[in-house]
């Protein structure tokens, strides 16, 4: 699922592997500087604040699975599910249009409802 | 994009375009029985869990928009975007395995948080 004559899953898959692996300066140069991405908390727009998004989230990642992988030549989505410190399993969608070999924008799905509660639940049993 | 050679992808189609017209009888004829779906709030197993699943989203579906749709021989996925009742944007993914026809394994993908907050909302402004 990883042999692809699409253009744009190239560089998905790329971006997708440099960041699996904490490794967000590489993931970084397959993002546009003016990405416009469509996350659940909003729209990001710009290469610091996809950063911004990304950077506590490869920080909390300890694994990840490709789940599936499609491409066309200026489109592509990846499917996979993460293993985070405070979720164990969260699954994400990434839809993404490449420009110039680098992602313009995205479109990225994910549920916050398990990082919500786990937020509670830690801020519940912090010292006071 | 929704020209497709796919048979995974034709079917998941076929299912999507039937739901998103409130079409239920229809899209549960591209359900396997025995169906496996991992959805955000835990696993649904059999067609009658996942019409359950199902039936209270079609009812509060205003449009739906899909964003991108690929597939293979048996996965597909669709990536979306829904205007329901409480919420007014909420993109999802669904990633389909099919055999013989019919959807057997899918992962479900969407943000149940502005679901919550909406149903957070609607009960505190409820006639006590």
């Amino acid at each position: 699922m990883t042999e692809t004559t699409s253009p744009a899953l190239r560089v998905a898959l790329a971006y997708y592997h440099a960041w699996t692996s904490h490794d967000l300066d590489t993931a970084m140069s397959y993002i546009a500087d003016d990405i416009v991405c469509d996350a659940p908390a909003g729209r990001l727009q710009g290469a610091a604040a996809y950063r911004g998004f990304m950077a506590p989230f490869t920080q909390i990642l300890k694994r990840a699975e490709l789940i599936a992988a499609f491409g066309g030549d200026d489109t592509a989505v990846i499917v996979y599910d993460t293993e985070t410190v405070p979720v164990p399993s969260a699954p994400a969608a990434e839809c993404v249009t490449v420009r110039d070999g680098k992602i313009v924008c995205s479109r990225f799905i994910f549920d916050r409802a398990p990082f919500d509660t786990a937020r509670a639940a830690a801020s519940a049993t912090a010292p006071a």
